[in-house]
C-alpha cells in the first residue's frame, strides 16, 4: 500500500492534505448504545470489518472511524443524524466507496453511515421508464434489472459493479453514455434526502417536468454528502436499444482523431453513444498489468465509438458508410467492430479497465480534466515535457465527447517532488483554458483546496452560505469539497 | 381586457390574487435621477410608454411600475441592483412578458429591469456548439443565428418570436423540444448572475462537465428572477439535423393516441424530436379565430409528431414503416406528413397557436400539469363533467412525450364561481396523482400559493431560507413563486 493521507494538516506546500481535526465529538458508549439500539446487528465496531470502509479504492486516503452504520430505512437515516446533529458527531456518508478524491471515506473518526443495505428497488414504470429506488443499489444491478424489462440507465461507468447510485448522484457522475443521455441534473428526477439534523426532504417526485419553486434536488446533486444524505432517487431511464455496435479505432494522431470525431458526429448524428479514447501508453498498461489483447495495429491513439439506435439495418449502414469514409481518408489506420454481446464487452475493457490497470504501477497523481476538446491531449504532450524522467508514465484516456480527459501520472510510489512539478502547474494549465479542475470526479478531500482554479471568490463564498444554512454544525463529511479557507 | 388582478389582497378565496404591497420605499427624484445617469435615454417613465411593460401577455395581471430600466451591460444591472438594495427598492426583472403565470410583470410600483437591449451573442464554438450570449437575446433570433451554423438551440416554443433566453432559463421553459434535448437544467452549462446586492456571480462556464463545488448556476434556473437576474447564458446547441419530417395524425380515442405513442418511441426511436397533441376543441378554436384550416379529417384528437435525423432515407423508412403499422391497426384514422420547410411551419402551427386562439375566447383559465402520462386526458374529462355548463370551453393539448398538460377553461369573462368550480378542485385532482401543479409555467403571482400541492412543507420552508440568504430584503421579483405563508 502507497502511503496515505492521514490527518497531516493541510499546507500551502501540500493543500490536498487533510487539515488538523474539527473539533467534533467523540463516540461514547451512550452513543453507540442508542446505535445498537436503533440498528441491532448493524452497527459494526469490529476495526477489521471497519477496516475496508475507512480506506478509499485507490488505498490513498484512510480514515480512523470506529463506527460503520448500516441502516436500511430513511427513518433510521434520519434518527441516526438527528442524534449526531444533537451531539455533535461528524458522519461520512459512504456508497460503494469507489470515489477518486478521497471524498467517500472519513478523515479522522468520522461516523461512517453506509447505503450498503439501502438496496432495494421502490417502483419501475414500464411505460415511462421511472425508476425510483434506496440510494444503496448497485449501479449494476440496477442496470440488469432494468435490461431484463427492455430498459437500461441513462449511466455507465467502470465501477458500475460496486457503486452505489446514491454515490452516482452524490457525485454527479459522468460516464460513458453522458455524451447521449445527459448528466444526472437531467435524468434524475426526484431525491428523498435527510438533511444534517434529521429532517427528511421528500422530493422523489417521477416526472419529467416540475416547476413549482426552487428545484431543491439539484442542492444535493454533486455535492458529495456535504449538504444532505441521499436516501432514495428517482431517475429517468431510456429504451434499451435495438441494436448496439462497438468500434474499436487506431489513429496516428490527435488530430487525426478529432477529425475522425467531427466524421462522426455527422454521420452517426443521434445514434452515437459514446466516443471514448485511449493512448498507446494506456493499451501497454492494459496488455502489461491485465493481459488484456489489442485487438488491432499499434496505434499511438485508440478510440472506443458505441452506436445505440432502434434499428439495427440503419445502424450498421450508417456505422459502415463512416467507417469507409474515415478509413479511405486514412484517419483511421486500423479498426475493428463488435455487434456481439461478449465481443462488445472485451472491446469495452480496454477503455474501462484502464483505471484498474494503472493502480499496479505504484502510486497514481489522478487529474480530471475537462478543457475545450481541441485542448485536451496538449495538456499530456506539455506534462511530459515538463516532467522528463520525474514520472514512470504519463498517460491519457476519457471521453472526447465530453472534452474530459482523464490525465494519470504515475510513480513507484508516492513522490512529493513529483507532486510539486506537476502541482498547481497542471492547475495552472487548464485555468488558463477555463478548464475544469474536476470534470467528473468531484472534489472530496484531495482536490478542495484548488476549488479557486475553477470558481471564482463570490462562487465559493456563496457555496459556503449554502452549507452553513443547510449544515449549520458541519458534521456532514467534514473536510469534503469546500475549501479550508473560503475567502 | 378582461378583469385584471391588480393588488387585491390574496385571500382563502381568492389565493391567485396578489397580496398586500410590502413596504418597500418609493421611487425618488433623486433615484430617478441616478438612473437617468447611469442609463442615459434608456430609464423610461412616460406612462404610454410603460403600459405594456406593466401587463402581462394575456392581458390578466397588472402593475402600476412608473420606471423602466434597459440596461446594456452586466455592470448596469449590478449598479441598478445595488442602488435598489441600499435603498430597499423592489425590483421586477422583465424578458420578453411572455410568461403566463404574472411573473413577469409588477405587481405594484416595482422597478422593471428589463433585458431587451442585452441581446447580444457573446460567443459561438461551432466544434463544440457552446453558444454564449446575453439574457435579452430572443429565442427566434438565436435559433435564426444558429442555424446559418448549422446548429439548433435546444428548446423551442410558441413564444419564440418574443420570449428571451434569460427568461427562458428563469423560468426553465419546456417546450417542444424536451423531449429530445432534455430540460435547461441540462443544457444550460454557465449563468453570469447579479445577485439582489449587486455582486456579480461569474459562472459562465462553457465546458460539458465541472464538478467543482456545488452547481450554483441550478439555483437561478427555473427561479423566476426571485434569486438573482441572469445577465448571460451559455447552452449547449445540437447540430441542425439533415432532415426534418412532421406527421400530423388523427385518432379517435385518447387511449388510440397513447397506443400510438408506444408504437412510435419504439419504432421511430432516436429520432423522434416531438410527440405533441391537440383535442377536436382546439382544432375548432384554430379555425375559428386564426382561419387555420384542418389539412386531414376531422378527429378526437389530433398529433404531431416530428422526427429529426441525420440521414433522410433513414428516417423516411422508419417514419413510413411507422404510419403504415399505426394505419393497418387503426389506431390513426387519417394523416399527413411534410419534409418541406413551410409545410412543416404550417403543420407546427396548429400546435403552436391554440394558445393564441385561446385568447380571442375571452378569459382563459389556464392550467399546466404534469401527471403520468396515461391520466393526462383523463383531467380534461372529468372536468368537462364536473363543470358542465359554467365553461365555455374545456380544451387539452400539450407534451405527450413529457406527461405535460395544457388544459384551458374559457368563459366569456372572468367568472369568480367558475373559478371556485376549478379551484381547488384541479390541484386537488392533480395532488392525488402526485402530479405538478405547474409543468413547466411556473408559479408567477397566479400559482405561487398553490405550491403546497406539488411541494411538502420541508421542501418550501427551505427555499424561503434560500430565498432569505440570497436577496435578504426581499427586493427581487417580490410576491413570486413563494407562497404568502410559509409554513
Amino acid at each position: 500500500m502507497p502511503d496515505l493521507i492521514r490527518g497531516l494538516g493541510a499546507s500551502p506546500a501540500n493543500p490536498g492534505a487533510a487539515p488538523p481535526r474539527l473539533p467534533f465529538s467523540r463516540v461514547t458508549q451512550e452513543v453507540l448504545a442508542f446505535f445498537r439500539t436503533l440498528l441491532p446487528g448493524r452497527t459494526i465496531t469490529d476495526p477489521d470489518l471497519l477496516k475496508s470502509s475507512n480506506v478509499d479504492w485507490l488505498k490513498t486516503v484512510e480514515g480512523n472511524s470506529e463506527v460503520l452504520l448500516r441502516p436500511k430505512t430513511t427513518e433510521e437515516v434520519s434518527q441516526i443524524l438527528r442524534h449526531c446533529s444533537e451531539r455533535n458527531l461528524a458522519v461520512c456518508p459512504q456508497g460503494g466507496n469507489t470515489g477518486l478524491v478521497g471524498g467517500s471515506v472519513p478523515v479522522f473518526d468520522e461516523i461512517i453511515l453506509s447505503t450498503s443495505l439501502m438496496n432495494q428497488v421502490i417502483t419501475f414504470d414500464n411505460i415511462s421508464g421511472i425508476l425510483t429506488c434506496q440510494a444503496g443499489c448497485v449501479l449494476e444491478n440496477l442496470s440488469n434489472y432494468l435490461e431484463e424489462r427492455d430498459f437500461i440507465m441513462p449511466l455507465d461507468l467502470g465501477a458500475k459493479g460496486s457503486c452505489h447510485i446514491g454515490g452516482n448522484v452524490s457525485t454527479n457522475a459522468g460516464g460513458l453514455r453522458l455524451l447521449r443521455y445527459g448528466s444526472l441534473r437531467g435524468t434524475v428526477l426526484g431525491l428523498e434526502v435527510v438533511l444534517a439534523d434529521g429532517r427528511i426532504l421528500k422530493c422523489l417526485a417521477t416526472l419529467r417536468k416540475d416547476n413549482t419553486g426552487y428545484d431543491l434536488k439539484q442542492l444535493f446533486i454533486g455535492s458529495e454528502g456535504t449538504l444532505g444524505v441521499i436516501t432514495a432517487v428517482s431517475i429517468l431511464c431510456p429504451r434499451k436499444p435495438k441494436a448496439v455496435n462497438v468500434a474499436f479505432l487506431g489513429c496516428s494522431s490527435f488530430q487525426q482523431l478529432l477529425e475522425t470525431f467531427q466524421y462522426c458526429r455527422g454521420m452517426l448524428g443521434e445514434i452515437l453513444s459514446a466516443f471514448e479514447f485511449l493512448d498507446a501508453s494506456c493499451m501497454s498498461l492494459l496488455e502489461k498489468h491485465l493481459k488484456l489483447t489489442n485487438p488491432i495495429t499499434e496505434s499511438p491513439f485508440y478510440i472506443v465509438i458505441e452506436t445505440a439506435g432502434s434499428n439495427a439495418t440503419h445502424d450498421e449502414e450508417k456505422l459502415h458508410q463512416f467507417l469507409e469514409e474515415v478509413m479511405t481518408s486514412s484517419l483511421v489506420t486500423d479498426g475493428t467492430v463488435a455487434t456481439e454481446a461478449t465481443k462488445i464487452k472485451a472491446l469495452w475493457s480496454l477503455r474501462e479497465r484502464v483505471t484498474e490497470a494503472l493502480t499496479h504501477e505504484g502510486y497514481t497523481y489522478k487529474y480530471d480534466i475537462s478543457l475545450p476538446v481541441e485542448k485536451i491531449y496538449d495538456l499530456v504532450q506539455d506534462m511530459r515535457g515538463h516532467l522528463g524522467d520525474m514520472a514512470k508514465n504519463v498517460v491519457g484516456y476519457g471521453h472526447v465527447g465530453d472534452g474530459n480527459l482523464h490525465l494519470n501520472i504515475t510513480s513507484p510510489s508516492k513522490d512529493p517532488a513529483l507532486l510539486a512539478a506537476i502541482e498547481p502547474y497542471v492547475y495552472e494549465w487548464t485555468s488558463e483554458w477555463k478548464g475544469s479542475i474536476s470534470a467528473e470526479h468531484g472534489l472530496g478531500l484531495k482536490k478542495r483546496n484548488y476549488i479557486y482554479y475553477s470558481k471564482p471568490s463570490e462562487a465559493v463564498a456563496l457555496m459556503g452560505s449554502i452549507k452553513a444554512m443547510l449544515d449549520p454544525k458541519g458534521i456532514l463529511n467534514p473536510y469534503k469539497t469546500l475549501p479550508d479557507n473560503i475567502h
